[in-house]
């Protein structure tokens, strides 16, 4: 399913940068022994986890307790959970980044009823302090920052190769952990329940699976959930093209003319953010659709070869590859700005600017100013990977709607009646997906109204949802 | 389906007001007697129609010259049908309001091939000139301007029951050609290709007669494409809120608080062209995931009581019935102004306000006051009934879409090979709702991309659409 | 003093449009009498006055109590009117276009202890009804609709020359009156306290007195108060450029290439609006400060030439003439419309169009097709004329502005001690400026912050305004 | 003059920061040695300046070259300076932050004719490295990064107290350079054609002379040209505001309530950005001229007491002081922010924090939290000071417009007629202001238009400019 690759990457690989970031001034331990060789308890004597430094866990702690903050919806599953536990009696096995916030969805998770055991799903992106708090909690946790390859595998091992304690519910980012368990412990499905699938790698190897007749589990994609994906793209990006442009350029957006690639989430996002402060904006697509749709918002419909002289900012969201080429960049005026926030980084041909004449300077973080012989110069951001993952953050309230969704997918493939799922890739129902979005409707002190008995009828809707019929995914 | 019915009733109901206007100064014809019993013969010598006046011709030529200028996808339409003649061989029958737009999808019909019969689908709505020209152009129209309920059926059996041809395709709009035909011939069935139908009521009658197992051929939904429905409720909304205030109560928009109650499109069309004109704009809703859009597009979230008391002005868009309460209306400040840009006229509870202790007070065509014992009046706008067909117009663009749409599934339908088409209710194909967008595109001048070799490879996309899954409805 | 003549007309002039569509249903009477022929009473028996039909006053005090319910700052002066009558002994001769808002300025200048006379500043603008219920109110009233140009003067002097009365205020639109007694009564000058002038030709006219050494007595430029020009320009204008376009058009704006020659407030008012609605919108200006802006607010720069091929509208609001030249006209595309917001008509050659080979045809009221001979048709508004005064409304709260304004400013004449104002034209001062504002914050329900003591210290303001210096204009 | 203060402090403030944050990375230098004790030579042989380290040029120098790339006004002079020398013969003393741009200022002075000596107005700002390129190219530069006061007014004196030479004009930035003139070489002003001074504080103490009747030449105060005042105020704060809040907290704009406290033009940049942004934005004002604006512009206006419970975030921009008390911060919702864009420290009653109940936390660099005993948190940016000056950057955009109205008002008081200028303080003329804007235009690639002959007849004025009389400051 190639559509799945046209959006951007979303929040769990902004989470990578966030850690490392944070990562950079707290981890100035010169202790140099591979966690895997020192012997580490907690206070109450536990030593069934391997991190870093268990003494760290107080500055995680505080890392975790400012996370809490943020997350209120997960702070009020908590709540409702001091009632009824919907995951009494699971055992989730998860492979996730490690971060404050992930450590508040672990204990959130906790907190509902299950057992978890932990291991990070990428070698640089764990935050030390917040993997020893979770240890310090009773979490068994296997990650630390700068594993070795054999160390990554080694972690995910130690998590599901576990005398006396077999997982039913598996949380993965990316499918490492589940081609880990089908490769090494296939019979461990007899028992699993489902697997809860983030990244959009991974939910295309869920997919394979499924269409090869090998998926044995049910599967929840929450990387395409309505809440999730406006929130990844338009509303995330559209704060995150002014910020990563500021924090790289300095730039004045008055009167710029700018060309945005690509008129969906993304797009639309960028276009807004721009033309509202003030810059001239130019989109290209390829869909006719969407095109109408710009023009119906105000921006000119160009090829990208009718502007490329006289714009000052391009900007590609098209999740296609070499929209920008070598051609383009020759034709661009003197201080472009060239940009991507769309996928991966194959949409600006960064590899045809290595050539002998032409001159790269690295001016600051993330930016080059790439020379051309008759001295004109181009201003390339973060060598053309994702402008908003690489000079931007990610605010925690986006992450706070993923953590959500992962924690209600897990609730709904753990408490469905036998045969609701079968051995299949779903999307979350549209009512988990509704109440994600009302958990998070109190940061907004927004005040929902409820339809009365009569309007119920008449609309032939239930009063607690869904509003929404499961195939919807327009009128957002 | 409930849902069908949340969004607006869409232009073709808008014709009739159109119409309706444009007759008003027209038809200044003192002749009484009824077209049944008139002796007409076009300059060819043919008779088969039934109008007013056949000498009305030229004026209406004139009107539908006019709509060609700003119907500039059907007259490319026209012009490919040069080399072929997709329709070439469709008899088609059909029964529309009768404008001078849907005289230039008529004749775009027979210059594909086609030939046509056709009759109206509400009494008052024919416009008579444009009745007569096309009648004079060998089209055979049966339709007037205040028929009688006897003069609609026979006009609409004159389409059909004719010595020597038989239609193979219906174009319908409200169903009550389909009916006609189910009621009185339905052998004619066997050589139907297919339905087109616009409405919302039609392609309710449709998709009941469908989940009866009566559907004897394929019909095809046109009234839910994404891009009609685009035009149909965000684009179109966003124009006539600000022009049905306008034109009824001369009102300043800076300023003014005004509740919208709903946030589907509708509605998002109506927030966003009143807070670009400087009004405060609260929003409720039922939905937690079009509540958490209203939050982030900068939208206050309540529940109607609790601004119901400070607002200047109040707006149905939610298609749900009594949304606004005798116990809402008792509370308004002086002078709130209270419309409804929802679905048919039940959003208000207007028949609370039919009390002896409250005066109506005609003041303006569509605007009554609405007068409390203590002297507070309420703006009454259209009585109830939808503010943009009451009190505003719709751009033929609008309606260029629609026809668009409406000869694109004509032949697809009629082209489509054998089998590809069960009894069933179908949605264009989503290559056919691009290939309407992009004839489109032109009337802004705007210059779509085509992908590479290589990039449509990349994509997995064919280079010529479509360019999104066909249950794609989202990221429009 | 030219730039004076670069701002729209304001909307005294747009009373009579109202006026006249008014009268135009009210006024079925068909009694030719001339009203200087006729013996009428009111019911107290009075006959100072000459109107249409005394008969009337019952619908005319209707229209005014409506008006009274959108003019709150008027209704608030007569509140603080019980205590004090700051007006008291004011004897004011006025002459406006007399409607339901002048009359609740007249009734609100007798509360504060007046005596007015009136007549009506241009011959077709009187609405009957309103200058009856103003005789029957006890006011000496000389107008009615359709005046010839001897009654004209008829009236005004039947205002000032009266035994036994002698003004001592003038309230002027246009200078006529003052003009009369200059000419006829100049010794009336010397019980005279002061001239309030409200248009932009009456305040030339004073100027180009006070340039001559003639002005006997102080007068009050009220045209150019900050609060009034605001809102006759900026704010009125950015609704009205829809509300014109679309009442005459019924064109969809999104997509829709504009241009906007000036950049003044008119300007920025067109650009904004059409912005909103999705037009794309380039802009031509002489001054490169106001030229800079309209980069920095995202509009393009160019020269009328650069675009004038592709745009789908064009607008002038420079206040300059032949700004869109016949060979303009003749390189616009197909269907190009073509309207003036700025100064008078001379903004558009629309002489030039008056040529033989080009067709002129009437579509509708206020809109003409001009016709190339290659069939290319040109829509021109209001043959050039003003499109919001020709095309659309004025609402009153702009009127409510304008009055409350005049009011005070007779207020501070007639009540400024002795030597504070000369022989010479004044704007009104800051405070009062400031006090028409805060009459109307009401309206908004706003709420003004009041300075400490200390914070005024600070700032070394005094706590009840003025907050800006007499000079300032700027920061609005 | 009060209303001077009451503006945000302008860019060359700015300097300061941007200059200690370039030094902070380039000045490693470990050499503790006294710039005053150093013996050092240009490659000319010259030693007529001091600075940290000569060796630095070469760095200073692309430094430089980058800023004259975004400089293309001054480059502009530059370039008509090959035919002219409007300087010729100025001998200018100049007092200003030392920086790229300020040294493509003095460069762009030298071509155009004038000798130039120079000293920093800050002891923290000067670039060492600008600073080296200059006195490299033969510039008497006197200045270096952490100066002692001893050592501040010791390179001011070098400046002027030269053998054989005497300044004709002075440049200055806060008047301390005036006024050690004044104090040590009194007779100096009769060869002194002019001041230029920049800031807010040195324009407060020109008028102080002025009015004591102390200035013995003509003074032009460049801070308050309507074109610096624009880009300093609204142009500059509206991307300031989203950029200082995104780089201090990663918060999303989306949904959130926001007060902001004052509606001039700092307020209605951040408004207008906030509002755009998807933030609900709730204004306070004192000025009912500024309110009714606010209302018209659909902000909500308010006073602070009533929404400061439900606010997330609160911005000062009024230059007036404790505009939040402590008892406005006791009443904050947990997590609020609160920040200040207008003038000072003041706005912010930061003093009633440091209380012994409360504790402060600091969270990131620029970024406090209080805490309360409760545990609620405010998050206090820059602790009350100026937020775009602590936790944002200025374009050089900005900086540009300031440099090149500094290189006008020297060569207008230069080349000014005896007797045009007396011994005041003056605006920039009108013409000149324009010129300004117009040589920022390219940047855009703005195209103005020009007058005919026969139009400029027509409004009475010149082709060439000015467009506004000189007291215009409003239509901008």
């Amino acid at each position: 399913n190639r559509q799945a690759c046209r959006q951007s990457e979303g929040p769990v690989t902004k989470w990578v940068e966030i850690v490392e970031r944070a990562a950079s001034y707290t981890d100035s331990s010169d202790d140099e022994t591979s966690p895997r060789d020192k012997q580490q308890k907690n206070s109450k004597g536990s030593s069934d986890f391997c991190v870093k430094n268990i003494k760290q866990a107080e500055f995680g702690r505080r890392e975790i307790e400012i996370a809490e903050q943020e997350m209120p919806a997960l702070m009020a599953l908590r709540k409702r959970a001091q009632g009824e536990k919907p995951l009494a009696g699971a055992k989730i096995v998860g492979c996730t980044h490690i971060t404050a916030q992930t450590a508040v969805l672990m204990e959130t998770l906790g907190a509902l009823g299950a057992q978890c055991r932990w291991a990070a799903c990428n070698i640089y992106s764990t935050l030390n302090e917040v993997a020893a708090a979770l240890a310090e909690s009773g979490f068994p946790v296997f990650a630390w920052k700068g594993e070795s390859e054999d160390d990554f595998w080694w972690c995910i091992d130690r998590c599901v190769n576990v005398e006396g304690w077999q997982p039913n519910m598996i949380l993965d980012d990316g499918g490492d952990l589940t081609h880990w368990i089908y490769k090494k412990y296939p019979n461990m499905f007899k028992k699993i329940k489902g697997i809860v699938e983030e990244s959009v790698t991974g939910v295309h190897r869920l997919y394979q699976l499924s269409k090869a007749g090998k998926l044995c589990v049910p599967a929840m994609n929450v990387n395409d959930s309505v809440t999730k994906q406006k929130f990844d793209n338009l509303y995330c990006c559209r704060e995150s093209i002014l910020d990563g442009l500021k924090r790289t350029t300095d730039m004045m957006f008055g009167g710029k003319q700018v060309v945005v690639c690509g008129y969906g989430e993304v797009g639309k996002g960028c276009c807004a953010a721009l033309k509202a402060m003030g810059s001239i904006v130019y989109v290209t697509e390829i869909d006719p659709i969407c095109a109408l749709q710009a023009c119906m918002d105000g921006f000119r419909l160009v090829k990208l070869n009718e502007v490329i002289r006289q714009v000052d900012i391009v900007i590609t969201c098209t999740g296609n590859k070499n929209v920008v080429t070598r051609e383009h960049l020759d034709r661009m005026k003197n201080s472009c700005i060239v940009c991507n926030m769309g996928h991966s980084n194959t949409e600006i041909d960064v590899a045809s600017l290595r050539t002998p004449e032409l001159t790269w300077e690295r001016v600051r973080s993330q930016v080059d100013h790439v020379i051309w012989p008759d001295g004109k110069r181009i201003v390339l951001l973060a060598e053309g990977r994702l402008l908003n993952l690489s000079c931007s953050t990610v605010p925690t309230f986006v992450l706070s709607i993923t953590a959500t969704t992962q924690a209600l997918a897990l609730i709904e493939l753990y408490n469905a009646p036998e045969g609701r799922y079968k051995q299949d890739v779903y999307l979350l129902p549209k009512k988990m997906d509704e109440y994600v979005a009302s958990l998070h409707l109190p940061t907004f002190d927004a005040h929902l109204t409820e339809l009365t008995d009569e309007q119920a009828k008449y609309l032939g809707l239930n009063k607690n949802g869904p509003f929404k019929p499961n195939y919807y995914r327009c009128w957002f």
